[in-house]
């Protein structure tokens, strides 16, 4: 049976109570754990997986296309495959803790399938599907706003989105500038927390930025700076 | 500019009145024409195209995820491909008329553009992303309800989805069988007709179906008697 705490730290974490515990059970296992316990009757992930995938696919799409209203689609292609491939998928799997409290059979596990990369993305994407069923995609997007764009956001997973890079890029073509990021305030919960910084160029302060994460508030001012040059 | 009979042609077949007509105009312009009458600053279709894509995917998915409760991951996988690939796509195009009202530039039409399966497909994911838009995802379930899932239904995709011919291998196992479909009732004007099919088996009346076309409602009226063999 799914360990009731993956079910407190989802309400904790992220807000989200599911209504029919056994789906997000379901997305949770994989074949060779429901075949050793036949008798619970839990099914697996598999046909979640498939709804999942288009889930994610969506939503990313559709915060990117809201996002980076500059970009062409050549590029928004490009960074949304770089997000939805398997390493991405795997990292936030594990960022909510699937890696720990995910259901596989007893040679599965000896063989280390609790860390492969595929069996974390599969399961994160029929997460996705359990969620948008349960939920709808107003949650999903909660969810994702914690879990996923913040990532995007801090420029991770493409120089298109990486302000910082551009920015310094764009004040050192008038020759040696002096750049600084400071954090000037924090606040909010370890799990919800919210950073605001400053960007300083020869000790004068151009904007400011507000993120999830250190990184993300430093990309958004350097973003807002160069909005304004 | 986009001819206004397309969007009178949106509202009669689909009840489709956009709100922000320059979308939809965008939607249906290809760069060649954009270039071609910069004045009009149309834009094309290009990132319209990226979204609509993940919107069919979702859409069609939950469809599929949905209608086919039996299927497993694999099938779901294999029908859903066929069902979003070029030539299914500008099929659907051509239906709503795309073909006769996108927008392209003199070179392009002369090369015979207008009816390129990749191009046709194209703007009807831009057309979808458009909708869903400026519609919301409700209304592209709708369209799509009319325009798309239709032809699913009928079993044009997948042999998993051909409950005509499942049944006849079936009852054809127990020997020669006389297996008759008939029309007995059709409403609604040409654009939203329904249709009612009665399975006649040996001269019994077997299971009854409905359905947006003849092949759709005797493919349901075939998965009725399936289900109940």
């Amino acid at each position: 049976m799914l360990d009731p705490k993956f079910f407190d730290l989802l309400k904790e974490d992220y807000g989200i109570s599911f209504n029919d515990k056994k789906l997000v059970e379901r997305a949770m296992t994989h074949s060779s754990y429901d075949n050793e316990h036949r008798d619970l009757n839990i099914g697996d992930y598999e046909r979640l997986e498939f709804l999942g995938d288009a889930v994610l696919e969506i939503n990313i799409s559709e915060y990117l296309f809201t996002h980076f209203p500059e970009l062409p689609e050549g590029k928004l292609t490009r960074l949304r495959s770089d997000i939805v491939r398997t390493d991405s998928f795997a990292r936030f799997a594990k960022q909510i803790h699937i890696d720990k409290y995910l259901q596989i059979g007893r040679g599965e596990e000896k063989q280390g399938a609790r860390q492969r990369h595929t069996l974390l993305e599969d399961i994160f994407e029929a997460f996705n599907g359990a969620l948008y069923l349960d939920q709808g995609n107003e949650v999903v997007e909660q969810f994702l706003t914690q879990v996923v764009y913040p990532h995007i956001a801090s420029g991770e997973f493409s120089e298109d989105t990486d302000f910082k890079t551009h920015l310094q890029e764009k004040l050192q073509q008038a020759g040696e500038v002096d750049i600084n990021y400071q954090v000037i305030d924090e606040e909010g919960p370890d799990h919800d927390k919210k950073f605001e910084i400053e960007l300083v160029v020869n000790k004068k302060v151009l904007s400011k930025g507000y993120g999830y994460s250190k990184k993300h508030a430093e990309q958004m001012a350097a973003k807002r700076a160069l909005e304004e040059l």
